[in-house]
Parts: C-alpha cells; structure tokens; sequence
C-alpha cells in the first residue's frame, strides 16, 4: 500500500530528507551536505542516493511520491527551478524530472516557504484553518499562503511575498531595494538597526558591552530576559512593525490565521504579543476579529513535513482524477 | 431551459435589477429608488415586485437564479447582510430567505465590491485571467479579489479591502480610523487634499479660482486635460500612491491582473499610468512583470453583471453537485 511520502528540504547548506506517514509523523530524517561544487548534478545524486537507499528502509511500493522545497523562484507544473540565493550553479533546472529520472518516483516541487506553510497548515499549527499566512522571520521575512489546504501560488508561482509588503513609504532600505519593506524592519538586519539607532541616541542598555557586529536578535532577546528595557523595546517595536503589515494582509484576504516561525520569532510573545495586538487593531473590524497570529508548531522540520504533505496531496489529487 | 440569470444591485439611492444570459449579455435593466423609509421590507417588497413582472417579459421557466450586490458587510452562505452604510434601517437581515420567500426564485448575496470583480472576471476586463484584484475609486477605495474564476472572500466574506492596504506609516487618516490608507490618498478626500496642499504651498493652478468645497476630482481631470501643472502632478502623485499599495498586493498574491474602475478612474492614463509604473517597478521581479493594470471594461453596470454572474455559477454549481 502506497501510504509513505517523501519530503526534500534543499538548502544552501543541508539537505534534509524524511518520509511522512499520512498523519504527517515524520518517521524518518537523513540530512546530507549540500555540496557546493557549481554542479547541481552532484547535490541531485547525493539525494538520489538517499532516496534510493529508503527502500531499504521501507517496501518499495509503500514509497509513492517526492515533494521538494526549495529557497528561490520555480515553476512548480514544469517541475523547473529558475534560480535563488545561496545555491551556486542552480539556474533554470529541471529539477522535478531530472530527480525523478534518478529515483524511478515522482516529484513536485515547490518553493521551500510555500511548502513550510503547507506542513503548518496541515500538520502545525494551522490545522483545520480555511486561510493562512505563514510567516518566517530570519535574514529575510519569508511568507507562504495556504487556502483551503491548498497553497495559494498566484499568477507565475511567486505569491507569498509578505516581507514585501511596504510599511514606511520612505523608509529603511530593504534588500529588495525597495523602501520600508516590513522585512527592512523585522528581518535581522532591520532589528538589529532599531537597536543600533537606540544606542546611538544615547540609550543605555546592557548590549553596548557586546561587540555590536557579533549582536544577533538572539543577544537581544536574552538580554530582554534580564529586563533590558532597550532590548524589550525593540522587540516590541518589532512586533509592532509586523502587525502593521499583518494588518494589511488581514484586511485584504480576511485571513482566519498566521503562523509564525523562524528564529526571531522565538523570541515568543515579546513579538508576537504587540504583533497580534497591533494587527487586530488595526486592521478593520471584521478582518481583526477574524484574525489569529499564532507560534508555529513544527519548528525547522517545516519545510521537510510540508514538502512530503505536497507530495501526499499530488499523489491523491492524481489519484482521484486517474 | 434554465439559461436566464437575474441580477440586483443595492445601492443607498438606486436598486438595480437586470437579467444576463450565458454570455454575460445585460438582456434587459431597471432602476427602482431605494425607498429610504427605514423599513428594508419596503425595499425588497419594492424588488419583489419588479422580479416579478419579469416572469411576463420571460418564460418563467428560464429566471433560475438571482444574484445580489449590496454595499457592506454579509455572510454569504447565510444570505445575511449585516450592515453597511447608506442602508437606513438594514441591519442584520436575512436578504436571501426574505427576497427568495417573495419571488420564489432561489437568492445569493455577496458584498457590491465582490460581485463587482466577479462581473470584470467572467465578462469584462479580468476574462481568462487566473488572479484577479479588481479596485473601485471613488469616495473609498473599494476591492474585491477574483481567483480561479470564483470570488475570494476568506474567512468571513470580509476579503478585498485593498483600500485600507498602508503606504504611510504616519500618514493621511484614513475614514477607517487608521492613518496611511491608500484610500486616505486615493480616494475623493485625499485627492482633494492633495491638491489643497499644493495650493496652500503657493502653487499656481486654474482650479484655485473654483470654490475649494465645490471641487471634484472630475474637475481636477478637465484641468489636466487643459494642461493645469498642478492637476497634471495630482492626478500623477494619485496614481503612484495607488501603485504603491499595488504593489504590495502583486507582491503577496503574485497577481495576474488589477482591473481599475470607478470615477476617479476615468482621469484614465493619467492615473493609471503612474500606477501600473509604479507598481511593476515596486513589486518584486516576478510579481512586477506578471502584473497587468488596465481599465475596467463594465463600467457601473460591473455590479449588476457580476450578481447576476455569481448567480450563474451558483446554480450551475448546485446543478452539478445535484
């Protein structure tokens, strides 16, 4: 019985494969090295060689399909990866075919934040949720959309982009090039700039016996801890600069949830606090009733559980349709 | 054969009834005032009545479905309209069962800005397209989202606000109550401040010799059409806003195509020019080459074609479900 899925996390620097059961168990996880020789060839026959070696592991014919997340622009029904950051020697791949070809399983891929939100929205914390936003505060502010179960992709598979929603119209440069992006504010660099901008104004705050170039959020958010009014500050500021963009998107698409993932995001309720109450009351009435901003609730494995949940809902949509 | 399809549109002044066949085709209009008695049942009795009488106009046999746009907030699967503005006394109403006990017809509601956008996506501007953002300017910036043929209206039917999207953190207050709506800018009253601001900063304009309180945006446009300098940058600074908050909403949804309509919109290329520059040059670079801005193709006829269009897919639907 074909009832185990694959799932492919391709990173710059790892590569993560599990197998999901369909209750989204992950019941296995291998990571290999994403190797960076400039040959993509190498990295598919390193994951080829571990898909490969799953059927050992399990029955054959129990392994039915492969969803693969991947960090940049594709085209998931030609299975074709256009390009993005930190994968040398990837552009314009076959992906999809060029796997399958190597495994004799099928593939799908996606984009690594579109399958993230899929694995919180079937198998986290947006379970049983009709629209979702997730979103993933890093370096850069990653968002997914899933609408009934089904990832929201838009017009050429590049939806999702909420890092770019603009919160200032003169504000901080983004790394889009854009100004006042909320990921110019709420991204690593944008946090660690208010920070920056609060001791420069002559703030005192236990951080400015720290190097400030070694500072990361997470520096932040200890010495929040402690009752650094300067680190809670920015942290809720922070949280206040992703409600306002939430509250945009909320007003849009009338969303019954966001989850939010990534490593400043553990920095917990100090941001998702001021997050979720900025973004309820901003956004109109219904809308910011309607809204829930909640932690994720599978944590780095996302992106692996999502991308096997896309390769279980592949296999039975293609299945019902056979 | 059932092949006839009623549509209603709601106003505060003016009901619309109208009857469209399968090519979307406005087969036969009326107009009846909306009886601000304060009673709504003085109103539905009003488009009973005239529901009615189209069973003399057409074998009754072929009325099978009636559509209904009304400004405000409703629950669509409930046929409830909640309330809205310039609807004295409606509040909480069942308008489906009430109108559908009257004619004996089957009745769906949907908010004026959805049906709108349904109407542009099946028969108009948005024909073929895949994700669709239809927006209205007039008074408010009204919006409503059309995706894979069927109107988006997520948790509870509140989806499509793009005219509370931010573009200024601190900026403009918005009629909603929050500052920095593109509605703030781009609707009639930010237009008019716009102007006001160029005058009270000594610009010389034609339209400085209009009383200030009897300008409308029209009349901003028959001044740029006379070459007026400062009408000419409003009407400009007014599309860039728009573009703005486009793209953001090209950005998150990867759209295929904004379909502008309403009555500032007929200063034309003027406004949407700016905006669709803007906006493409804003958005991220997929969304930004994906997205199309173009004119509305239905003028005020949008709401009705498109009620009656959602009545079409409801009861084709139903029918193949049956």
């Amino acid at each position: 019985m074909k009832d185990l899925f694959i799932g492919v996390d391709i990173g710059g620097t790892n590569v993560k494969i599990g197998v999901i059961n369909r209750d989204g168990d992950l019941i296995l996880q291998k990571k290999i090295s994403t190797r960076q020789t400039g040959n993509y060839t190498d990295v598919l026959d390193d994951m080829a060689k571990e898909i490969l070696s799953l059927k050992n592991d399990f029955p054959e014919d129990r392994l039915c399909y492969v969803g693969v997340g991947i960090a940049g622009q594709v085209n998931v029904e030609e299975g074709l990866y256009y390009e993005g950051p930190n994968m040398k020697g990837w552009k314009d791949i076959t992906v999809a075919k060029e796997l399958q070809a190597r495994i004799g399983i099928p593939v799908i891929i996606d984009n690594d934040a579109n399958v993230a939100a899929l694995g919180e929205a079937i198998f986290g914390a947006g379970k049983g949720c009709s629209s979702l936003l997730a979103v993933t505060l890093g370096t850069g502010v990653g968002g997914g959309l899933v609408f009934n179960g089904e990832v929201f992709r838009g017009a050429r598979d590049a939806a999702g982009e909420f890092g770019h929603t603009v919160i200032k119209y003169d504000g901080w440069t983004c790394n889009c090039g854009r100004l006042g992006c909320v990921e110019a504010y709420v991204g690593t660099y944008g946090i660690l700039r208010s920070l920056r901008e609060k001791i420069d104004a002559g703030r005192t705050t236990s951080l400015s016996q720290m190097d400030f170039k070694k500072i990361m959020p997470k520096d932040i958010s200890i010495a929040a801890d402690t009752g650094d009014e300067v680190a809670l500050e920015v942290l809720r500021e922070t949280g206040e600069y992703l409600g306002h963009a939430l509250a945009d998107a909320a007003n849009l698409l009338n969303l019954e949830r966001v989850v939010v993932s990534g490593g400043v995001a553990n920095a917990g309720e100090r941001i998702l606090g001021p997050a979720r109450e900025t973004a309820k009351s901003k956004a109109l009435r219904v809308p910011g009733e309607t809204l829930e901003v909640v932690h994720a609730a599978l944590g780095d494995i996302a992106g692996l559980v999502g991308a096997a949940a896309l390769a279980l809902q592949t296999y039975d949509k293609q299945l019902s349709q056979a």
